[in-house]
């Protein structure tokens, strides 16, 4: 029997506040507006990001709210003037949408759009509304997508069909931490052959990040982490060489020091995959004189800035970042996914835990823990 | 009778110590070494790096100094090995050498040059001694250049011959405050025509960047200085609006918002011409989301930082900088003096003073009243 316009109840794991741990609780999904899709969720990972929000460091974080953001799942059904997705189709989430007529879209120049970013960073669909509740009071949806909740309704901007050959147990992760990594070595950066790689921070986008950079054949890809089990890691995804900056450094050496005799110059390109803002100017300072650029990937606290010396941008170097890798989900994820299925991107390999959605609380303590990668999260009973 | 050999005596201004003002002293200037070349210095420009290190505020300023580094002369004589000019060539001189053999030169990515860089900053040519002295005791060089004397000496990647038919009253400028405007908005920004640009601060450089921008046929080009006095300097170079952020802000308005406002967004390139952090910090904020850039191009007092929330990064803004706008001194100079000589880029009217050497600190008085764009010194008796 079709659930097609008519409310949905199913499970969902609710923030019912900051620093609070999320509940599953029974909810209600209205049917999809116009230019809406409503998607049944299959598999979800579990990112920093939603962890951050849940913290309530994210001063534009709201509640209470279904977070989730790495998605993928099948349609379930289209509100009207729906035309690229149909029913059944296997979809990706993007939290990153493209609408492909405002004027970010059209610049040719950045992945951002602009069309619903302001409904998105409430909480709300363009609408102003949301089509979440509990018990008849409305709960917010996060990042414009709410892959926390085993029915979910997006905008069609908000979504791709990718291949359903492809599983969705992996590919949810492609909704942000890996494409974001691998994207920000192959979109923004342009890595010759060659050109030496540093990539501070070896979690999910690190990692990567790594692929990335092995793609583009790097020379040294140098990872730089504080914990130690991360070494394997980062061998296992390509990097040539690991740096531990609380073990490694000679007495008086600082990180920046090693890593430019290391490079003899330091890095044509480096990526911050830690959020951490002190880890951002050592990241730009790391950069070679004359032309090394580094990017930021990773989201800082709420408030926190980043410095440095004018000096390091006269004297060449170029401090950028990044959202979703620089990628345009709706062009581009098609791709990733076939490239995935055609063995050119890991993505089973960043899987560390698996869990019902019962446990999902388990997964944010396991990246507390920093020996996750990435969590999976079964959505169907 | 040909001084070639011998030692020459003759007049410089002299800065004894930090804060001092220059004092027109005899000195004597020695024959080129190696790789060296003596010029007779027939006029020079006034630069504001010239007065920060004057003032005690560079951290690296070293004393007792000759300053100067926008001078052009003729070639007096050369030492052994030198074969890219020779006497009687018309020169400019070149505070970034391009030696063309170093891994910077051959990058083609920069126009930072590494071989004399560490003798450079320490005042002394590359065998560690200098070639002037007062009363037999040595004074130091600046900037690879000491063009404030009316001899000397500089290495042979520090000069470059240009054509005899421009005026060296005029081109003497070009070693550093014009070309370093106009080169970072040809060289160093990529301007598409229509592209809006913005210029904080309106003294020479910053009148620079907008013939560059002008050049490259971008649309708004907006000049930001508190010196309404600039305004009409900033109209003649071809700025098509002019904001004072001390009179022409609502109330509660910022400077960011009103230039975000005027550019529907915000500009797609922009230019840091004041050594400002500050201003340095809303150039970049004041950027486009997804795409705009902003180039540092001032010089900031020793230990001042920039700073910025990683945000700004991460949705798209690019901070970069250069020096010497990234123009390779003896590749391109000979093609900036013509462009000069075509009449396709204005020097005669950035001189609003013209002094004999003993008047020369007359003109760092005019620096400090805003109300000079460059003064031009007149090297010979």
């Amino acid at each position: 029997m079709s659930t097609a316009g008519k409310t949905i109840t199913c499970k969902a794991a609710v923030c019912w506040g900051a620093g609070q741990d999320l509940k599953i609780e029974t909810i209600q999904v209205a049917p999809p507006k116009s230019h809406e899709v409503r998607v049944k969720v299959a598999y979800t990972g579990v990112c920093h990001t939603d962890d951050y929000t849940r913290s309530g460091q994210d001063a534009e974080g709201a509640f209470p709210v279904i977070f989730g953001h790495e998605g993928a799942g099948i349609v379930e059904s289209v509100g009207d003037d729906v035309t690229n997705v149909k029913v059944g189709d296997h979809v990706i989430l993007l939290y990153t949408p493209e609408c492909g007529e405002c004027d970010f879209c059209k610049s040719g120049k950045t992945n951002l759009c602009g069309k619903i970013r302001e409904t998105q960073g409430k909480g709300v669909m363009p609408d102003g509304t949301s089509r979440f509740s509990f018990e008849g009071k409305p709960l917010l949806h996060y990042m414009g997508c709410s892959s926390f909740s085993q029915y979910t309704v997006v905008t069609d901007i908000s979504v791709v069909a990718v291949d359903p050959k492809a599983p969705m147990d992996k590919t949810c992760l492609l909704g942000c931490g890996i494409t974001t990594g691998v994207g920000a070595a192959t979109n923004i950066a342009k890595i010759e052959p060659g050109d030496n790689v540093g990539v501070f921070g070896a979690g999910c986008i690190g990692l990567a990040v790594i692929q990335g950079a092995v793609q583009k054949k790097a020379g040294k890809i140098i990872v730089i982490d504080i914990n130690d089990s991360k070494k394997e890691w980062a061998e296992k995804f390509g990097a040539t060489d690991f740096v531990n900056p609380i073990k490694d450094l000679k007495p008086g050496e600082t990180i920046v020091q090693k890593l430019t005799e290391m490079t003899n110059g330091g890095f044509d390109w480096d990526f911050d995959c830690t959020g951490n803002v002190q880890v951002m100017r050592n990241a730009l300072e790391a950069c070679h004189k004359g032309w090394g650029q580094s990017i930021v990937i990773g989201v800082a606290a709420a408030g926190k800035e980043i410095a440095t010396r004018p000096f390091q941008l006269v004297t060449g170097r170029v401090w950028r970042g990044c959202a979703f890798g620089g990628v345009k989900g709706r062009t581009q994820m098609p791709g990733i996914v076939q490239d995935y299925l055609d063995g050119k991107i890991k993505v089973d390999e960043f899987i560390t835990q698996r869990y019902p959605l019962e446990k999902i609380n388990q997964s944010f303590q396991d990246m507390h823990s920093g020996n996750s990668i990435r969590a999976v999260i079964t959505m169907t009973d």
